[in-house]
Formats: structure tokens, sequence, C-alpha cells
């Protein structure tokens, strides 16, 4: 596959340093464009940035300039892809802008995510969700179109959710999460907050991660989203830890199924690894979900990088005095809850040709206008 | 009152330790006898411990010798009433001793919790259960008798719950924890294992509390306890706090109530100040349940030391998609949930009359055997 | 001694909450004005401010105004004593301007610290330097001056260093910091920078500490401060601990001294106890130094709290290889370090009589103004 | 170079683990044997430790069976290369042991560091003390012998600071350490203990530290160490971190020299890359020595992977009023400072040729004799 130029959106923040970090030697893509916020907008990135990544800042992009957040007056080209990591305000303005200018908009922002048109996808889980993208106005104008990945908590735990849903039918869910304060992004949680300390409250979180599962779970009807039937009850609470959500589940399922059933289909789960559309995408991990045997498992300290990241580690299915069964899971919150679902999302949408623009207009960019004026 | 003279066994530990702090200048009661391990006995209280409060340990006791952690051959007269707060292993060969040799065992220990004679109390919520002491074998030969309190995390909870059961009755419950680590004791928990981690794992807690809250929110039914018909759910993890156990709780109530009333009724709960049994315990705190109107509350750093530590903060009452209300609420696990519930429960004892022990034969110990043969 | 009125500058920040709660119960003053940014001017406490602390909010503080952070404008009578913690840009510009208008300023702010007329006082070390107010151009004008108290880590040091000084002389000093969050304020430090983490760097907190030490240990000459002649040498270093600065000091002394002198000048330490100035400031703690005889003392998590957090507790003095004795201090940063440094500077400056403002102008308010106009 | 077989003992602790992954994958040594206590053996590995890395346990490893921890009795062949990771006071006994049955010891453990014959080696800076080997009584009948790396402390300080010893000598040196959890091993630290805590005393680091540190910049005279003449202090402290020790130093040196210098002779320090004795040891990093520009470097989070955990982080040079320069540096405590010293020290005996055995007699083992009674 020939290698794209992609942006980066909010290249700055905590999920655009991830961007950065993740893109460093990917395969398909190469960072040809960042933009922060206007204050930012010409400085190179590592004069705006702090970064706070254990890797090194890639020296091609310390040295990258920020351009303007809004697709016009980029002193270099435009590209067709943008990831979007800027905050949910501003995204709502800005990201139609880049759909409308012709760009592939692959946003980690919450600001679309339950748009009528807008699909929201976790590629293991409900790839069909894609094709929606036809009928929003820009894809028909420009090509343009926005795709977006869910909240952190929900990325997680739809992975083995979507197993438990296809064989059996899930009826009704409890989650209570222990989130790590990276979900919040930088400077995000203060330490005088969170030291040793419980806060039972994330603004929005659990609505989102109640109503993104059910769409996520859910099919497309007629081009409309039919979002799953399954009740679900969150209560979430931010922890201190750096990386990695924890997520207390009880489900009650329509159909009975045994533990070994469950943790066999769990294991068995690689679909994208099968079927006459198996291909391999870079960022995919082998297994989306492992079923780790360990009394005390999953812990963020101990099963945090599984997969490179990207998997979902469960643990401690047990049987459930109201529900039916009771699970552990841990999923890495600015990985395959952020940068990495996004990235994911660009490689399934590369693999099934929607980064395909030719029938559509360029993408303008100030090198192009200069080079019409010349 | 009379002051009357206590011992505790299993001094030295972190429960004991609480005892000796919340027993220091205690109105009814003085520490006169203090035992711990076989290894500790003989050595004076300050050699043989690791003081771990941020309040002095009292000269006094820092003095006091270790006795045997058996009824006899201490040097010092063995008082009637003895905080235990062993591991469950010891207490089940230790207390019974204590009993059967006339004292009062009020005991933090989960050994004899379940007994089918052995009262599991919280005053403000089941104190009816402590007449069942008169069924056990030792009260009638030598006075004395095993009263237990709840597991750390049933207590906290039980307070918000008793009132939600005696309004409007309680069907199904679920509660997710998020535990300090002091509820392990010390040295307890691993730096190594708990330091920016969440533990999803604490043996035999959930099961203890999904029985133990049945108990205490059952009654007693011709001295036969009858726990209540409630469902109860319970996932319990570990983080890294020192002090003060957070619980998610969603509730299914039998009658419907609103917020409004849920919160009154939480507010207006005195049982220890109302009726003609009302009296000051010089524990119990004036209100043991408060809610606090924060968003983000309780939390432990900011809630821990309401009432001393002897009342549950509850906060966040919201609807539930699945059940009728959420709620999360807060409790000192060391103090409200171990030393704190304990003394409780003996200021009960001393105000009901069960620390008469004048009918019962005299408890033996060193002295008074050395009196006789003299 | 009669009651004052008192003013805090900052009042909504992390020390100026300690100041509300130090004065909460105060013998001596009464909070009845407060003023916090532009932005807050003219909210009540409550609506404007996220109490932190774990003690509550005193009612009556929770529904005062905040006024205008200048000295007119209010919509209460401007008292002439006024606490102030605001950050040092802001100090710069607005705390000459109280003294100006008449107001005993009490500032905590590093400002004007190091100026040549303004007094680094801690009572029990350098109260002579007081005088020095008398100097400044606007207290014969208004009556007002500007007195401060030292950096966090400085107060705590000086303590110990004081006594040394005094019976031995110090020569040479190494100190390496490892400081509370608390010190950065609210936000202050974001999490995802100090989990688990060490950051070896506070700005400009080693050249504070360095110069505020030698100023507060030197004399005053002609009404000249003449700084103490030691050499002073600090490594500063955050650490995730919430309230409490621990300190590694090596010093060498200009007369030889051993252990136990050295432990028994500390224990003996009680300035403020002492001669014909004895008094009792209702915040002077018994032994403003006290020796913790234990191998792995002073610690945060249980010495905090010694003095009611006004006492430096010092511990391990131990031979050096390079200088003459090293040994570790632990120090309440936001209490002793902060608001309750300036609350005791308050005290003395009652005591001595700088309070005295009959023979100057009275201060200007808006009450006192309309009812001029009136 | 053919694939050597090794063995370690202490398999199952702290470092054990470390070294079980860090020979995962090694080109030179394979794992053929495992100990740990008298407890463990006749154990799988898998069954009798509880694994506490985030990388998975390597399943050959899993499965293997712990040996006796002496050198008689293995079920398997003994190896000649035994590394050793056992409390200093099982060392003591058992080290000699399997250097008398021929073993080279690499040892991790402070029993034998100081002794007048064992070399203490970071291999980049004093590969010479090896030599000393050939002194050991062991060394001249059976061919074995310990050698031993330092103190995690003293590794990652002794890296930069031979580089200053080397190019303007050393003359005074104090060093204050912020030491990680893990340094303590498994379970070590109390979570109660160090959780927003800070511990300012380890037992016995401040004099290993100090006198380490001169048996490593120090040389060797007639096969007797001659430790060098700089004067050492140590304040040790623990703070709540996992992995990463942080030290504060501040440095006197015989001549003068600039910021630059220093910068540009650290970040020249290649010793194991140059000269006629250049060779690629596989766990050497390429810069022992790394120089970090940003003003709060190095850091825990940030620097603690660099060179794989093999390379000292240095940061913050800057002048000393009292010495010539401070400086703060990281290293990583259970790679460099523990396992992987251990590692390096065995590559470069391997180099030099000290694991050729060939002239002194054949290592017994169970397998041995069998055959031989075959």
């Amino acid at each position: 596959m020939e290698r794209r130029q992609v942006g980066i959106l909010g290249a700055t923040g905590a999920v655009g340093q991830r961007f950065i970090q993740l893109l460093a030697n990917h395969p398909w893509f190469e960072i040809s464009w960042i933009a922060a916020s206007d204050r930012s907008a010409g400085k190179t990135y590592e004069d705006a940035c702090k970064w706070r990544l254990s890797t090194p800042l890639p020296e091609r992009i310390a040295k990258m300039v920020l351009q303007p957040n809004v697709p016009e007056g980029s002193a270099v080209e435009l590209p067709r892809i943008i990831f979007s990591s800027v905050d949910s305000d501003i995204a709502k303005e800005l990201e139609p802008k880049f759909a409308a200018a012709g760009c592939a908009v692959i946003s980690n922002s919450s600001a679309f995510r339950m748009g009528a048109d807008v699909p929201l996808v976790v590629p293991e889980v409900n790839v069909d969700h894609l094709d929606v993208i036809e009928q929003q106005a820009t894809r028909k104008t420009s090509g343009g179109y926005i795709v977006t990945n869910p909240n952190c908590c929900a990325i997680g735990l739809v992975l083995p959710l979507a197993v438990l849903e296809q064989k059996w039918g899930i009826e009704k869910l409890f989650v209570s999460t222990m989130q790590a304060v990276s979900g919040a992004g930088y400077p995000g949680v203060a330490s005088l907050d969170i030291l040793g300390n419980v806060i039972p409250y994330i603004k929005n979180e659990e609505e989102k991660l109640q109503e993104e599962v059910a769409k996520l779970l859910g099919g497309v009807n007629d081009g409309a989203f039919a979002p799953g039937d399954m009740t679900v009850s969150a209560m979430c609470h931010r922890v201190p830890v750096i990386d990695g959500h924890t997520e207390a589940v009880s489900v009650k399922l329509k159909k009975p199924a045994t533990a070994e059933e469950i943790i066999a289909a769990w294991r068995a789960f690689k679909p994208l690894h099968q079927g006459a559309d198996a291909t391999h995408l870079p960022s995919a991990p082998d297994s989306p979900v492992v079923y780790e045997e360990g009394v005390d498992r999953p812990q963020p300290r101990l099963d945090l990088e599984t997969g490179n990241g990207m998997t979902t580690t469960v643990g401690r299915l047990r049987p459930c005095t109201l529900f039916d069964w009771k699970f552990t899971l841990l999923s890495h919150n600015t990985i395959r809850g952020a940068a990495g679902a996004a990235l994911l999302n660009a490689e399934i949408l590369a693999v099934l040709g929607k980064f395909d623009f030719r029938k559509y207009p360029p993408v303008n960019s100030a090198r192009e206008e200069s080079s019409v004026n010349a």
C-alpha cells in the first residue's frame, strides 16, 4: 500500500502526542501537517509542546511548524486524512470545516459521536456502520466526512461485550469504572485532587458510556443507526492511576452461557483476521480480547501493554447473584481508548477504499494557491 | 457511668492501634490488659509494636506489658470486656476461650460473624440482634459471649441502606467498592502491588459483603436470625488510598421514592438519639449518614473525618437506568469500619446492661490465682 | 485582648483557604473582609471557591461576598490588618497599595521578602527584624507597612538552624528538599506529572531558599539587614506527597558540638515562652522544634500534625563525612510554611503594639465614604 | 560466540524476575538452572512465584523446576555461570559454596562487595578490577570465583562520576537520593508506609553508597584495591515511585571545569565502544550517560527507559554555592541497578575469557553422577 500523508488537529495535547508516537514509523501513513490552537500556529512543535511521553519526540516532528487550525492558509499542502483530538467544543466548530474542505476527519472527540449520519466505530465490532459516511452531505460534494471512535471507557468495554452480544445477546449491563488520570488530558486532574484519593464523578462520562455502548452494539437499518436494545447503567470514578481504565461489569444475557463457553468465545474473537475481508491492519492486536486466568487480574501495572495497548484484558469471570456474570476488564485509555482507536479506524477505512478521493475536487492549500498564482 | 476495665486482643495490629487511639481518653472504658501474638508476650507495647498512627502513642500504653493471648496466666487481672482484632484463623481458636472464661468478646474478626447465635451488629441498624447473645452456651455458664461487627465495607454501606430498607424496602442491590489499603492491615498490601494501580480482588470480600448485608438488614424470629430478602451483588477492588472505602451503589426499592424523600430520610436518621432508648453513646456520631451536595462527593481526602470517622458520607444520588437509584458512599474503614464499630458495640452493650456479670462466676487471672494460693 | 478585624487578599487560593480555616475560631482576629481576583469580586465565597480542605468551610465565610482586590470600593469597611497570599506578580502591584492605604499587610508572597526595608520574619528566630517596618515610607504617612514570612521550605528549616546558629554558629549548609504538591497551590502540579514520579525542579525555589535563610539568620545593623555569613546550597524536588516538606540537611558548625548537646538545645528552644517578652501567642506551638528518636523519622504521614502543623520535626541526627552533622526535618508547608506563619507574625505584631494605628489617618472604605457623603 | 548455560540463584525474587526477563532472548546466555529458597525447590517456577513484571513470563521458564539452592543434588546439570540475587545473609553462606564448586558467581548481593579479593565492577568504570578474581582461593582450585556489582544507587551514580574523576578528579561529593520502592524487593515496602509519604531511612544504604563509590572509582595496586580519595556523604530516602532512583549531587572537583566541558565529556563517554578492547556487549547501552537539556529533567516517568534502562540520565548541571557543580541523575534501579548490572558483568567476563574453565575440574551435578553410575 502506498504511504499516505495525514494531518493531526490538536497535535500538542495528550492524545495528539499519542498520535505522533503511534504514527512515528507507521507503514501506511506519514504526518505531513500538524495544527494545535491559534496561539501555537507558526511555532515549531517542540517549542509549542511539552512532550509527556517516555519515548523520545521524533526529530522530524520536533522541527515541524504548527499550521493554522483551519483548512485554509497552511504553508504546506493540507492532507486529505485528518486525525482530530481537539476538545468537544472546538471539534464541533472545526471538524465540519475540514470535512467540507474534502478531508476524511477521523475524530476522537465526542462532538459528533451520536450524530445520525456519523459512524461511531470500533473495527472489530461494527465496521458495517462505516457505510453511513456516504450519507454525509460533504461526502457528496467534496468527498470529506467525519468518522468517530468512542469514549475511552466504551471502547475497552465493547470488545468483550461484542462477543457476548453476538453469541448470546445482552439484556442488561452494570459497569463501574476506575479511570486513569490521563483520560482527562493535560494538565487535566490536579494532583491535589487525586493523590491518595478517589473522585466519584467525571462530567458526562456515565451518559456517554451508556449511549455509546448501545450505538456500537446496534446495527444499521436502511442507512439509519439502530441502537442495541440492552439497558446499560454506568458509574464512573477517577483513581490515581496514570494509564489504564479498569471496569467492573455485571451482565445479564438473553440466552444461557457457561463460563467456559464465554472464555472460549473471547479467545476465538479475531474478526479482523477471519473471513473474506481478512487483512492485516498494522495497529490491530492479534487478539482484541485476552482472558487472564490470575485471580487478581487484570491490573493496570501488569496488563496495560498487552497487544501494544490495543487489547482489552479480561479476568475474574464469575457468577453474579443478580445478573448472570461478573467480570473485570482493563483497557489502555490513551492507546486503544483514543489515538490507537482512531488509527485503527483509519486503517480499516484505507482497506475499504474510503480514502479514494479521485472523483472529488482536490483539497485547497496555500501551496497550491501560490502555484496557481504563479 | 463507672469506668470499666477492658482488654485488647491483637493490640499491636493496625486495628489494635486504632483501639488504643480511640480508647485513650474514653469516658467509660480504660485499657487494663493487652495481648498480641505469643511472640510478643512479655514485651512492652512500645517494644513489640511499630506505632503507625499520626497521633502519639499514649505513654501509659507504651509502657504496658503484653500478656499471653489466652485467658490464663496474665500478670494482671483479666478484664471482663475484651476487644478482639486478631486474624480470623486465630479468632476462631481464641475468642471462644475468652467467652468460656467469662468475657464479653467484642470482635472485629470475621470468624463468627455468620454464627447462628452470634450477633452481627451496627447499633443504629439492628440493635435488637444483641439479645441473641443470651443463647450462647457460655453466657449461661460463665456470662461470657461473643458479639461481632461487620466487615469494613458492610458497615459503611448498611447505614444508608437501613434507612431505605425501613422506609421503602430494598429488593436488589449492586455495589462496587474501591477500598483503602489500611483495610488489609499492616504490612498488608505491598507498595509494588498498589502504587499507581488497581487490584480487582480482595479474598472472600465479595462473599462477606453480600451475606453480612443481608444478616444486618434482617430481623430475629424466635431467637433465630432471619436475613433480609434483598439480593446483593458486590464487586470489590483495592485502590491506592490510605484510609476510606468508597462504594458505588445501585438499588432497586420495593416501593417508589423520590430523591428528595431519600435524602430527607437519610438526614433524619438518628436512631440512637430518638425514642425511649435515647442515650448518648460517646462514639456515636451526631448523624450516622450525611448527604453531601457537591457533584463530585464524597471523596476520601475531603470527607473521611466527618463525624470523627463514624459517619457514612453519601453523595451523587441519581436515577439508575436499570434499578431505581444510584449513589456513592464513603466510610472510614479503620474507624467506623473496624475499631470504632466495636467500640460503639461496647457502648450500646454497656447501656443495655449486658456488662452486668454479677450473677456469673468471676474471671480468673494470675493475680486472683496467686491470692487464692496465698 | 480585643478582637480585631482582618482581611484576606487571595482568599480563594490554597493558602487563602488555610487562612480561613486557621482564623475560624481565632481569639484575637475576626475575618471581616475577603478578596480574590477581579473575576470573583461580588460573588459569595462559596460560589467563587472550590473548598479543598477536610474541615468544613465555616458557614459565615461561605456567605461572605468577595470584595474588589484594591483598598477602595469595598462594600464593607476595609480592615487595617490584611493577610495576603496572592501570586508574586500580583502582590508586587497590590500589596504596596494596601500599605499606602494604611494597612498592615502580612504577606505570604515572595514579592517583597528580600526588600531592604521589609522584614522577613519567623517570630521564634528574628523578631528583632520587625522594627525595620518603621522605615517604610508608608508607615510614616498612613501607618501601613508590609511584613513577610519566608518561603515554605525556609521556615521549617530556620527553626532548628536558629538554635545551631545561636549556640555554635553555622558555617556551611547543604539542604536537599522533597516538597509536597500543595506547595504549588491549586490546581498547581498536574497529576500526570507527579503520580509515581519525582520532579527535580521548582522554579526559583533553590535561590529563594538560599537567600532567605541568610536573611532570617542575620541581624539588623543601624536599621539595615545584615545577612548571616553562612553559605547555603539547596537542591529542591517535588514528590507525590499532599502536605509536608521533607528536607535532608548537612551542616558545618563554627564550634564543635555533640549530638546530645544539639538535641538538648533543640528541645530547650522555646523563645516565645521565655524572658521578659514571654507571652502566649495563640498559634505558637509549645515546641517549635521536636526531635523524634525513631530511626526512620520524621515522615509526612506520621509527623505532619505535630504542634498543630506549627512545629518542625527533626530526626536522624548523625555525623557527616563532609561537614559535621546530618539530619532530616519535616515541616507542614501550608500551615507553618504559609498561612500559619503569617498568622503567627500577626500575633507577634499585635503583642508588640504594631497594630496601634491611632496616630495615623483612618483607612478609607466605601461604607465610610458613603456615610461621609450622607 | 557460543551460547552458554547459566543459572539463577534467587530466581523468584524481584531481581530474579528481572534476570529471567533480561535473559529471555539473550544471544550469549541461556537459563538452564534456577533455584530459590529451600521451600520452593521441586516446584515449577510458575507455581513458586508471583510474576510481577509487565512482560509475560516466558513459557519455558514457567515450566522449569526449581532446584536445591546448593551446588549439589540438582536434577539438571549445574551451569558454571550463576547469577545470584539472594539476600545478603544467604549470599554470605551460599555464594562461596558455588564458587568452591567451580562456578563463576556473578552476584547482586552486598555480602562480598567490599571483600579484599572480590571485584566490585561496573564495566564502563573499573573493568581492570576484574583481574583480582585470580587471587580468590577457589579460582585456583575449582576455577570458581565471585564478582559483584554495586548497590543500586552506587551504579547509576558512578557512571557520570567516572567521567569527572578521570578528567578533573573528584575531591568531595554530596548525594541525596530519592529511591523507588522496587529497590526493597517484594513484598518490600508496605503501601501503608509509603503512599503519599517519604521515608528518610534505608538500612545501611548511606554507608554502602559511600564506601562503594570510593572502591569503584579507585584503582588496583599490586593486586590490592586502592579506593579513590574522594570524600562522599550520602543521605538516602524512599519515595512513592515504582522504579527509578533519583539522586541530587553536588561535587567539588580537583581541577576547574566548565559546564560545557562536563556535558561534552559525559556525551563522549563510550568506554566499551572505543580502543583496542572495543566490542559490543549485548546489554551495553550506546551511551552510559545521557545529558537531558530540559529544565525539569531527569524524571522517573519520562527517562527511566533510556538505553533500555541501562543508561544514567543526567540533567540540571548548575553551579553550587558550596562546591563546584550540582546535578541530578536518574537510574533504573532494577535494570542497571541490579539484574542488568550483573548481566553486563557477565558479558564483559565472557569477552575477557574469564568463562574459560577448561583447565579446572568439571562442575558436579546429579545428571553427571547418574551418568557415571550408569
